[in-house]
């Protein structure tokens, strides 16, 4: 399949582009550039003009199905809507109705940009089949967590037993191993999924420093912070993806950056359930830490639009710091772009030659975001996802001119209402 | 002229609304209503179905034609970017480059759902041409600010005391005083604003507040924090409406409060120019004051969409007091509805029989918003501009099923477009 994208804006000027096989083959200046006669005949042509060309998002820690309790219970202390709301919905969801709810999460983050998701749920096989189906890329997380039930825990365990040994995988789903947290994984099971990241070759997506009450439960459970407690356990590398670390401190934002890890920033979730940091990215870049963007999930955002997060944190940090000059827009850009893109495996999230066909075509012309002196900041700053036209996964159009070629958007749409209704039914 | 509105959805049910004269005149239940044989003919049916009827949004703080510098030196320190930036280009500025980039922020905020703006700038005749060519409503400051250069100053002061003997006015622009700061208008002309405001009953808009600098300088200059000084000044009353007001203290908040003045916060504003606080919302809460929501102007935001600062002050304060239960989503949405509604002289601002016909449809149906378990929610915390369909003001159709009625949009942009090149040219 080969498209051929004429006349998008790249850097300020029009440009055309030629994807092929999944890849950005070639770029050439201008809207009807000579691609030589060996270039043949695009499969298909879309008009770019007058829109930008940016790298599509990564979402780097999410619930994809959690759309489904979108707005089910908002200002509420956490355990109180964990427990009179959320936990009891999500024990009466079917992998069908994980299927029909992730279904609905993809659909929303291809309409605003989003190509990947890293995701943290129950019902592997169904995601699986939900990320096949629109086409987008995730790195799918098999749940561990203790529910207090040794069976339940064992199924758990057999269950990534059977996976691990085929390693992430190729294709578009991924295989990562996800074990909840320091404080619902007991130490051995920590110690052993550890040495299946290592032996297997598969990431580990874990929630880490996300409250105060956290870190005290660790000290006092463990004699050391979560971090500490996670690299003693063997967990620390390259491999581990850390979902909010609002809580780290410098010594384990130091121990993190020196074992390769990754921590994912998720500050729309953290403000609404009143988790009560801002997580201190300039300190966790000073340690040289990586560090990507998330929206977790809708349920505590109350959406997946990645332009709210990109926006939000640039904003969070500027306060934090009492400096405007903080996360400038290019940088928190790059939190959802180029940093992800590389740590998952899809080349240099940027929109140049020989790069994946991961991109997103942008209108930047209406009133909320012209002038455009600069159109990074537009972007970042001014814009959110309705002002995605195109969203291009993998060199597959998901959507085009706002129209989304991967599922009937009403079908998708209904099914996850009818299934909210049912799920949340008292 | 009478609008019927079919069918749209309020409190969760479809209804039909009948406006006439500029007020719902009567809400029935249902899609086709009986209106009895007095009714008559609609001048004009809407067709409402699907569509989620909420009253329109009020911006209490703006610098409307500031859309012209969008994007125009973000990430910088704020003395660096005014005087590098905003001012050079704000000193190229001439009256009808004001309405072509106040029509821009208009056409924004028609776009975004909002009918009102409290607006300070310079150009006030411009700003009325463009609130009355656009159909919103507006309260339009006559600036009041010490260049240092005593001419100038007496030139503003003229232009209020010509001004001023007619009042606040009526009709769709509003008059008030606009004296830009206590650090930018010395003791004498501010005491002659309060006398003014007192004798004529015309508001009083004025920054208040927005830098720990501001206050140190107050407290050095004056020996008391800026309330205060406002308050010895005689300048605290009902008449007052202060903009940010971070760094208000408890004896400040209690002050104002018990003047009947008001606060407007800028959430985004004041974390983009790092000016390091975030409102104290509880406390000016338990003061009893009374509080609204304005976006600042574009430049430092970077758009006009109060969605977004709905939803990011209910966060925000949710942070700042460690409490998820924190201004929840419908106290949120009053913050940028009831709340300046009452202040402003729109009825409560709610959509109900005999209240003035500022009111939006909404579409909740998309991607990003369903499952709708409460409408409220979805819009606070789910929801941006996008979502808005219809924009009805004063009983005047502004945007109806996306489409501007009261201007070429194009041409709106293209204008803008052209002033902001070349007020920014170096």
């Amino acid at each position: 399949m080969s498209i051929l994208i004429e006349g998008a804006i790249l850097k300020g000027e029009p440009h055309s582009l030629w994807l092929e096989g999944g890849r950005i083959r070639a770029i050439r200046a201008g809207t009807d550039p000579d691609w030589g006669e060996s270039a043949g005949t695009p499969d298909r042509v879309l008009d770019g003009r007058g829109l930008h060309a940016f790298p599509s998002l990564r979402n780097s820690h999410t619930h994809v199905a959690m759309v489904l309790f979108r707005g089910y219970g908002d200002d509420m202390p956490l355990m109180k809507w964990l427990e009179t709301r959320i936990w009891p919905a999500e024990g009466r969801l079917t992998a069908e109705d994980v299927y029909d709810g992730a279904r609905l999460g993809i659909l929303e983050m291809i309409r605003s940009g989003t190509s990947f998701f890293n995701e943290m749920y129950w019902h592997r096989p169904a995601l699986v089949r939900a990320v096949e189906d629109m086409g987008v890329r995730a790195m799918l997380g098999v749940n561990l967590i203790d529910l207090g039930d040794p069976a339940t825990l064992e199924a758990q365990k057999d269950e990534i037993r059977e996976l691990v040994p085929g390693g992430e995988g190729t294709g578009r789903a991924r295989l990562a191993l996800a074990p909840h947290s320091v404080y619902t994984v007991g130490p051995k099971e920590l110690e052993w999924v550890g040495e299946l990241a290592r032996e297997h070759d598969v990431r580990i997506h874990i929630h880490l420093s996300e409250t105060a009450g956290e870190v005290e439960r660790c000290v006092e459970e463990h004699g050391c912070r979560p971090a500490e407690h996670l690299r003693r356990l063997g967990l620390v590398g390259p491999h581990l993806i850390a979902a909010h670390g609002q809580y780290l401190d410098e010594a384990e934002l130091a121990l993190l950056a020196e074992g390769g890890a990754t921590v994912v920033t998720n500050p729309l979730a953290n403000l609404k359930l009143a988790t009560g940091g801002i997580f201190p990215y300039a300190a966790a870049r000073r340690a040289g830490l990586r560090v990507c963007l998330g929206t977790d999930g809708a349920s505590s955002n109350n959406n997946l639009d990645l332009f709210e997060e990109i926006k939000m944190v640039a904003l969070l940090q500027k306060h934090r710091e009492a400096d405007a000059t903080v996360l400038p827009a290019d940088e928190a850009l790059g939190l959802a772009t180029t940093v992800p893109a590389r740590l998952f495996g899809q080349g240099s999230g940027e929109v140049a030659e020989g790069e994946p066909a991961d991109l997103v075509l942008v209108d930047l012309s209406g009133p909320a975001t012209q002038p455009v002196h600069d159109p990074v900041s537009a972007l970042v700053y001014a814009a959110n996802g309705s002002c995605v036209r195109t969203t291009i996964c993998d060199g597959q159009v998901l959507m085009h001119e706002g129209v989304v070629e991967v599922c009937d958007e009403d079908e998708v749409v209904a099914r996850a209402v009818e299934v909210a209704r049912r799920v949340t039914a008292e």
